[in-house]
């Protein structure tokens, strides 16, 4: 079957005409074949997909309407020069595009671009090797198609997952550089991704090939004959990040500046043992007492890891769906939430870590730790072993906090029947007054909201990443309508408390981008500036995180923070 | 007595003639008031000066004629605004300007600026005040002017030395900010300073300050009557790095794009316990086998954190200068390194580490560490009590590894009379073969170029900073001029090798800059673009690290590589 028949997409690209968006296609087929062009067409239909398999540019959780953050073509690159000359070629027509890896993370956007009718790039189909993994060195170098999954199946076919560990985030289906690159993280001690990457190889909004850090620093193995692409990596690319010189690799983290087509990330070596557990707190308002307790733990190291404080609802939604635990609607009562809570054998604040190393200092470590956690009066410590039911999410996380990747934990999204999912995700100081007053504030406007506080604390080295988990039904637009309110209000009353959030959906890039407005946008401008400079003709992922390139009038792109939907009541006192 | 008196500088900026200084001059002295201008002037003595009273605003090892790197003249404003008001007046009169904190690392330059007749910038003067040191979140918010000394200082006062640790270089007299912006590195496990650096405040080169991180959300309790750099600093700006949307700080290290004004910077919380120690290794080639121990210890974070390894001749230039082991001239002879071994009691090598926690943890750590290196035969392992001499490296690097800042080391220096130094810091693999190799290269042309070997491996996570320090008598020109040809002669042969500076002297850095070509200079056209598009005028410190204003006609302003002096037979092939 051709892909050429059909050239009309649902949505043409800013700017041009169907004329101009059919001479765009016929030239990108000439770069990477016909049958790596999609159209999306008013005749594509617009799937919910599931996740191992999300359908591609649009907003499979329709936030908006769905013909609203929707691509106009998605084009499937087989290699670095081909997305050079994609890249190239959008400077010629102005056609917005948008790369992603995978574009697995839908609950910030998934693979749906911000400007409709953006070109999307999957770099992620083709350009999906394993470069190297190097024992020696202790990291991988990938394409942005490797999964945690591929590489996990990588490393346990060569023998050497026994000994260097991944770190995976919830579910193993993302992209390794798509995570990295959104600053997304996971659950051993290397979970900082973006910490633990070393080394990329990046296009920029020109086709220009630029290998960052150590990686500027050709091999004396290079050759004249190869492309630079293929260029043998400098042997310390992957061991030192830095390099020489402003150190630029940030700048292409949540950004439009690039598209990063290699990138090397830190593997960790086998610690020599481990042991998960979790220790369930009975009451609500142990919050602050358990976050009071983690912080100098954390901050010891003592607990080694990226440890998580999950609210009983994202487990008890593992376990089951709403409905088989109520059949009310609206939020769930506190009484209700103590008796799943019980059903369950957990506590309405569930903590999970690990444990690194021999076991002289595993003992050591576990002693400290339940010596501390298990002065709040009822909690209890588990270990995987300990949880005999299906779906355990200690059992889960027992493999997610060595670096072995499931996709478990998705059944919380099917809490409330066409789960669709957004996710709201301040930083907060890990103290337990902080942390009480964002679990107090983010679940009052749940429950306005009309939905259940679905929330976990994901604890890095001194703050944590607070991620509510807003679970709607994507068939009914009151739900999407109520949503929409929830977030927009939830990032207003955060930013009032001096709150920001760490990365977010489409949808919400510029009201957030908007909260970090210190001295008159300063931060902002440098933004624009540097945007303008590397992308005059401002075709690279226009608007992402609320960087909208010279050539675009913002005010005709950013959305309205007014939603349709307010709590009865409630008002304009949202502001 | 007025500053007003003598306004003919040895040197002007480049463009401006006496009038047009003068005016600017007059301007400034608007600005900061008179006594915070000095002119360097013909009659103004370039005094070698002391570590702890450098004298400013020239290279005092002049590495080049003393009249090369030298200042027009030093600014040293009083506070934030003073420094925006003297950025502008830098546009106005295109001058350029050179930032520095303190200026204290000599060895890469000091305070001096690549452009002869800048104007100094002396940050650390007035603005030093420690403007917060958090308990809870364990880390500081410090200006440029505070030192490793004085934040210590500061510590010890509030009791607080009891509970946070600072990281320290091997000398404490630096700025905390200079060090961490140019990627310097301490010993303890908080010894990548950039790494541990948490948000900054930033001047731009048009005047603007931004906040980086979360820095940019404004704190609730921000008030429209305080400026800009009053404001309170957002309760989260020193947790967490990141923000949102593209992470900037890392293009405002070794880079010519603003001024960091404040830093917040991680400091480790007492680990509970603490021991160091030194391990000798009796011979020269024991070194391979010692690298290829460390690594996968310092993988494992068995070594916690950043140990050294450093050659014989560095240890004994700290307890005495070179003649009261030699009358003869040249490089010292491999019996004669051996006999001084001996005679300090040390190894050929010697590797200074620390452990770090509660006894068990401590115990099991040092149970490996001893098995793993004492298999290498002659090898021994001291404690700082087992240390009798005067000036002990280790009982010195016993305060270095738990963040006691000293200046024990500066003695080094005197190897020679008049020493002055130059460091060559290449990066290496943490591997035998890697480190004898790089070893191998350099010290043979330390020979070639009559001087003896000083150097020290600084491990990484997974690379080694190798220092070599090259100790030459400046006022000797035969001496200053063999330096020279040694360090570009070894920049040329790390290059070839693949290997690449992490940071270098003022005359070093563009031809370490143009190693880092790949394709075409990929990396140098992106710095160069972002330059251009931040400071259009090009007047923050053009040629640091080898970027150029468009400004600037670069060809005029690089110095040449070829140098005066070759050893004999040696000639083109050092190339």
């Amino acid at each position: 079957m051709s892909n050429t028949a059909n050239t009309t997409p649902r949505q043409l690209p800013p700017g041009l005409d169907q004329a101009k968006f059919q001479s765009f296609l016929s030239r990108a087929w000439d770069i990477c074949g016909t049958e790596n062009v999609d159209v999306i067409s008013p005749t594509t239909e617009l799937k919910d997909g599931h996740y191992m398999d999300p359908c591609k540019a649009h907003d499979m959780h329709a936030v908006y309407e769905r013909d609203y953050f929707v691509a106009s073509a998605v084009l499937f690159p087989r290699n670095v020069p081909e997305v050079q000359q994609l890249v190239r070629l959008a400077n010629e027509f102005v056609v917005p595009i948008w790369p992603f890896s995978i574009g697995r993370n839908t609950g910030y956007g998934g693979t749906a671009p911000r400007v409709p009718g953006s070109v999307g790039i999957d770099l992620g189909k083709h350009m999906n090797k394993v470069i190297e993994v190097n024992e020696e060195g202790a990291f991988a170098l990938v394409e942005p198609g490797v999964t945690y999954f591929s590489l996990y199946e990588h490393l346990v076919k060569t023998g050497l997952d026994q000994k260097l560990w991944l770190d995976v985030p919830d579910l193993g289906g993302g992209s390794i550089i798509g995570n990295a690159v959104e600053r997304g993280v996971g659950y051993t001690p290397y979970g900082d991704h973006w910490m633990m990457h070393c080394g990329m190889e990046i296009i920029l909004p020109n086709g220009e090939l630029v290998r960052t850090g150590m990686g500027a620093l050709p091999n004396p193995d290079s050759s004249p004959d190869l492309p630079p692409h293929e260029q043998p990596p400098n042997k310390c690319w992957q061991l030192f990040n830095y390099g020489f010189g402003p150190y630029n690799d940030g700048i292409f983290s949540q950004s439009n500046l690039g598209i990063v087509v290699k990138m090397g990330i830190w593997l960790m070596p086998n610690p020599g043992g481990y042991q998960a557990y979790m220790i369930t707190f009975p009451r609500d308002d142990d919050l602050p007492k358990i976050v009071d307790i983690i912080r100098p733990l954390r901050l010891q190291m003592v607990l080694q890891n990226v440890p998580t404080l999950r609210n009983i609802l994202l487990d008890a939604a593992v376990s089951a769906p709403k409905s088989s635990y109520t059949s009310e609607a609206g939020p769930l009562s506190e009484a209700k939430m103590d008796e799943i809570a019980a059903q369950l054998d957990l506590g309405r604040w569930n903590f999970y870590g690990a444990v690194y190393g021999p076991e002289p200092v595993r003992n050591v470590l576990l002693t400290v730790i339940k010596e501390a956690f298990l002065s709040i009066p009822g909690s209890k410590l588990f270990l995987p072993e300990d949880r005999k039911e299906p779906h355990s999410v200690l059992r889960t996380r027992a493999k997610t906090l060595q670096g072995i990747p499931t996709i478990d934990e998705l059944r919380w999204v099917n809490w409330v029947p066409n789960g669709a999912h957004l996710f709201f995700s301040p930083i907060s100081k890990i103290s337990g007054k902080d942390a009480n007053l964002q679990y107090e504030v983010t679940r009052r406007r749940c429950t306005e909201a009309g939905f259940d506080f679905i929330g976990t604390f994901t604890v890095g080295m001194r703050e944590m990443h607070h991620i509510v988990c807003i679970v709607f039904n994507r068939e009914i637009e009151d739900e999407r309508l109520r949503a929409r309110w929830l977030i927009r209000t939830l990032v207003k009353d955060c930013a009032a408390n001096g709150w920001g959030e760490y990365r977010t959906h489409l949808a919400l890039m510029d009201q957030i981008a908007n909260t970090y407005n210190f001295n008159d946008n300063a931060l902002m401008k440098l933004n624009e500036t540097v945007k303008n400079a590397l992308d005059p003709n401002g075709i690279l992922a226009p608007g992402k995180n609320g960087v909208w390139p010279q050539s675009y009038e913002k005010s005709k792109w950013v959305l309205g923070e007014s939603e349709p939907w307010e709590p009865a009541g409630v008002g304009s006192k949202s502001s």
